[in-house]
């Protein structure tokens, strides 16, 4: 479409900062006759601080009328841990059924891994967002006593597995080399395990030109530290998901590079772009943060919503300015925003 | 004790061959004194391809009568995934009650590692071992169809947390650091996560000399790669511990020289001592398994026992041997197993 409705989220922390480069990126990088309207909101410890909401019903009737959702990051160290993570992400993302979350790891020329001999790493997990432990299933008896017993519950539906399988398919044939590898532990969680290695091969048979594989998620960190180049497309659950990608961004160069979508593909509901990284409180307001993995998360969101030559455009950006950086002095956020906004609109 | 009974569980594929170093070096260091009572047992898929049982109540009776099990390693791709996980290595963990599975990680002088300018790694994972999501509950409706649902029940007991909590405050006083890390996921598990948060820091009072801190599991596994010296002791839950230490061991010298001890304290059971390597029948009957994690995995036997020098000369033993290693030609499984015991003995 030639208009863009965006909501803005900073947050908290460093959010504030690389969100303002993201969108100073996103509106060099659109051509004129895209308009581009945004509207901020103040998410995250500030408002839980001084309302004590994190996200309410009226709050999400708002931000389903945008296009989409551009995140800083959300957290502060006076909040009780959990409260804006549940009470705010995860509300978010399942409000808004974000079954698809995005994490695409490359491993840019010129970025510093902490593995030997600059391994080559190009792949995309594509994460189940809205099943698996992260339900809120589960419960506690006698709390606080020595008799105790806490279960946490993970709910895997086939409705909600096949979706997510079909969306990693299809991203898999759309890349190169078209393979995809399903990463779960079925050998021990049998219940699950079934049910997504059951859903993934009966979906395969409709990609014969996919290439895929399976890997326990024990076995697939041991890959992403010795072999991550034998990953393409990875499909996981959702708890898997967070933890192989955490690793994941770590080995591609780190958080400051690192982007992700919460996705809603068929566009029901709008979807959430955000680094990986957090409100990383010790550093806010510095000037010191790294706006890159805001700046490619911005990508993410134009190509979501069709504008796929744009994001192009923001990704070689990116890379040229990584690429660059070992020959510079250290530049603030703002800097490196404005480098990043005068390339993509030369 | 002045004898050892113990029960030797080959297994299948390159289990054969480490085990036989394991007994060899095993032999070795023991002092003419010590009684070495060995029994073999043909656990794995050998049995379970000629009689379709894996453990049954019967083994496990004849098994209790030892003072330790050595395992090498138990699976074949003629198996299916997850029968002799769950029918022989679980179930024995179970029914044994080991507790507290230990798994070592110290990068050894002269041992290769895939991260970049070879850090300082020495740490202890201490992952719980009876309870998490490895119980085997949870559940299947409507198996096959579009509407199936499977659930995995993650379940903790404060019973069961605190005595691994326990255990692993006890290890991290015993060492120079005495520093202890809690790795869980309670931002988002908050039940399970509040009961193993609560009983860390209770029983933290009790060790004021202990420092102790909290990582989310995602977060751990970005220091494993980027700071992995950070850690000393770490506890954590089943299914945590299971991706946490494969990973420790890829960045520690790979599954090679990964040893394990799956103990229960009270010493009610026997506990069961194994590499962290699988059966590799690729590279089977070849004599090109690497023997160590079974020979460290001896010391782990040996120091649960109470053989605190013997272990620790099989320690120097390994360790002296990797540093030589560069500097030789390749050698077989038997001839790095003769070389530990020579070491050993000498
Ligand atoms: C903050 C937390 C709820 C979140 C998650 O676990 O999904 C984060 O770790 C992530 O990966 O986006
Ligand atoms: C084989 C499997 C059941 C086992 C586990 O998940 O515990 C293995 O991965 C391990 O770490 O010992």
């Amino acid at each position: 479409s030639r208009s863009i409705n965006l909501a803005v989220i900073p947050g908290d922390g460093i959010g504030q900062e690389v969100v303002a480069e993201g969108l100073k990126v996103l509106s060099a990088v659109l051509p004129q006759d895209v308009k581009l309207e945004t509207k901020e909101y103040d998410f995250g410890a500030r408002r839980y601080h001084a309302t004590g909401e994190t996200l309410t019903d009226a709050d999400l009737d708002e931000l389903k009328r945008h296009d989409a959702i551009l995140l800083g990051a959300i957290g502060d160290p006076g909040v009780p841990s959990g409260v804006l993570e549940r009470g705010f992400l995860l509300k978010l993302r399942f409000a808004f059924d974000h079954h698809v979350n995005l994490r695409p790891s490359k491993l840019l020329p010129g970025v510093a891994t902490p593995l030997a001999g600059q391994p080559e790493i190009d792949f995309v997990v594509v994460r189940e967002g809205t099943e698996g432990p992260y339900t809120g299933n589960g419960g506690t008896i006698r709390k606080g006593t020595p008799h105790e017993v806490a279960t946490e519950v993970s709910v895997n539906t086939a409705f909600g597995v096949e979706r997510v399988v079909r969306d990693a398919f299809a991203r898999a044939q759309a890349r190169p080399r078209k393979k995809l590898t399903l990463v779960h532990k079925n050998n021990v969680l049998a219940f699950a395990g079934h049910l997504w290695t059951n859903v993934f091969n009966k979906v395969a048979e409709e990609y014969p030109d996919v290439t895929t594989d399976y890997i326990h998620v024990d076995a697939a960190t041991i890959y992403l530290v010795t072999d991550p180049a034998r990953f393409d497309v990875i499909v996981t659950d959702n708890l898997f998901g967070d933890i192989i990608t955490d690793l994941a961004a770590a080995v591609s160069g780190g958080i400051g590079v690192a982007a992700s979508g919460n996705i809603n593909p068929g566009r029901a509901y709008p979807s959430m772009f955000e680094p990986v990284h957090g409100s990383a409180p010790d550093i806010a307001g510095q000037g010191k943060a790294d706006p890159s993995a805001t700046v490619l998360s911005v990508a993410l969101l134009l190509r979501h919503l069709g504008h796929d030559a744009e994001a192009a455009r923001i990704e070689d950006a990116v890379s040229a300015d990584l690429a660059e950086r070992g020959a510079l002095p250290a530049r603030s956020t703002s800097e490196i925003g404005d480098a990043l906004a005068a390339r993509v609109a030369g």
